[in-house]
């Protein structure tokens, strides 16, 4: 039904779980989405560092890394060349009923496996739409990868519903913070910049990425404040996640980019990495 | 283990779920806290309401309110003369991986049973502390009952660590928001105000049951913007939810309240409505 090919909780076969676990109560937990490429888990070692900061921000105790190390050899296994590898912590059940954790919860693990059906977007780039909704600044949560995502829920289905790739989501004052499943950069005559994700965002793997490989590139990288205005004077945009790389925007909006050379010389740089 | 005394999945018994509820992984639905007492649902009509306005507000089709009304009188017919009982509605299973709905997600209802063992709050009035996280404006999302809860989850656990009643949020611009788990009152020489929900918090049952019955009790009410600085020239203060009921505040961080008769009319007023 789901379209899952395997799944496992707690480190066994099985698809359900307690309807008072706190992840679906609150979305009291984190989550990762790993590709999975030839045998291979991409970046894992960036997701799993990322899971435990997201673990620590919520004071949520999960240290069963060597079981859901286990569970993703399970899932590499029997994964086809190209998969997706969704982790899921949870605080677990709640042992009483409230917003305020007991303490004595037990953290839960999924972990499913999920096909990856081919991209193929436009070689030319994606057509983006602006998310109507702005996306609350909340530095508790920004950054990490939660289970609260409505906020990406509604976006999407804007993107979905007007044709577009994916929406980009900002700030109530108006700067951009990311598409909904994704990381934003702009190439610029001063190199990269995407925005931070310190008040709201989601840190992706992919973008961590391409942070540390700009160097290798010859290209200057920033993070910062990118207002709606500085995408007019931007050269390049191009979204990343862990799923589908790095990929150029053609479009944002009623703004086109004209180039793509930088963004496909990362992608090319990225998609080659034995990772 | 968890605490609760029945549960029903889709008007099941059952206490499981599958692992790919999109409630589980993105927060996506909503649900309701329903107080039961002396074999009533109170103030069911509300809550269905409210439950209903979220499920708009998503664009999650439910409709199996019938179905649901025979949970609730299933969970009635063996609740102890106080208890709470749960409401979840998701969007149902993932069809696909990603944050847009496929749009042939069939909602899931989780109705559950919990004991409500007597509250016991000073009758001098609770105390609070301010929540050190700011919480961020979501218009798309504010006022609904959603899913999405960690910013409640992690004020709450500060509330719990200092020893407090609640905590009470602000948003970014120090505005008052609410309690953790609670709507605040603030009771002035002017009559009721409490925080307007259109960009931030939780529109509750029992908030909206005071601006209703306020009238009745010969006071004029408003919903309006409440900044740190009103607190100190307020009267009262009070809190609201569908479980405590109407409680007063005794202190809010190093503000103490005087007094607190307004507010213990009120309550009593509410305690006795036949709801």
């Amino acid at each position: 039904v789901s379209g899952a090919l395997a799944s496992w909780v707690d480190g066994t076969p099985g698809d359900t779980l307690p309807a008072v676990d706190r992840g679906l109560q609150y979305g009291d937990g984190v989550f990762e989405t790993v590709l999975l490429r030839a045998g291979r888990a991409r970046f894992l070692d960036l997701h799993l560092a990322r899971l435990r900061r997201g673990c620590q921000r919520l004071d949520l105790r999960f240290d069963a890394f060597e079981g859901l190390r286990a569970d993703i050899a399970a899932a590499l296994a029997q994964a086809p060349p190209l998969a997706v590898l969704k982790i899921l912590v949870s605080r677990g059940s709640a042992t009483r009923r409230g917003y305020a954790p007991a303490g004595d919860e037990i953290a839960r693990r999924v972990v499913s496996l999920w096909p990856a059906p081919p991209l193929s977007p436009d070689p030319g780039g994606v057509d983006l739409v602006w998310s109507p909704h702005p996306c609350g600044d909340d530095p508790a949560l920004a950054g990490i990868k939660h289970l609260n995502r409505l906020g990406n829920v509604l976006a999407a289905a804007e993107a979905q519903a007007r044709g577009a790739f994916d929406a980009v989501m900002r700030a109530g004052d108006g700067r951009l913070v990311s598409g909904a499943m994704s990381n934003l950069f702009l190439v610029t005559r001063r190199g990269l910049i995407t925005p931070e994700v310190d008040r709201a965002g989601v840190a992706g793997v992919m973008r961590a990425v391409v942070l540390r490989e700009a160097a290798t590139l010859g290209l200057l990288v920033t993070v910062g404040h990118i207002t709606p205005e500085d995408l007019v004077s931007a050269d390049e945009a191009f979204l990343t996640n862990a799923r589908i790389g790095v990929v150029p925007v053609r479009r944002l909006g009623e703004h086109r980019f004209a180039m793509n050379h930088v963004c496909r010389r990362i992608a090319a740089h990225v998609e080659a990495l034995d990772a």
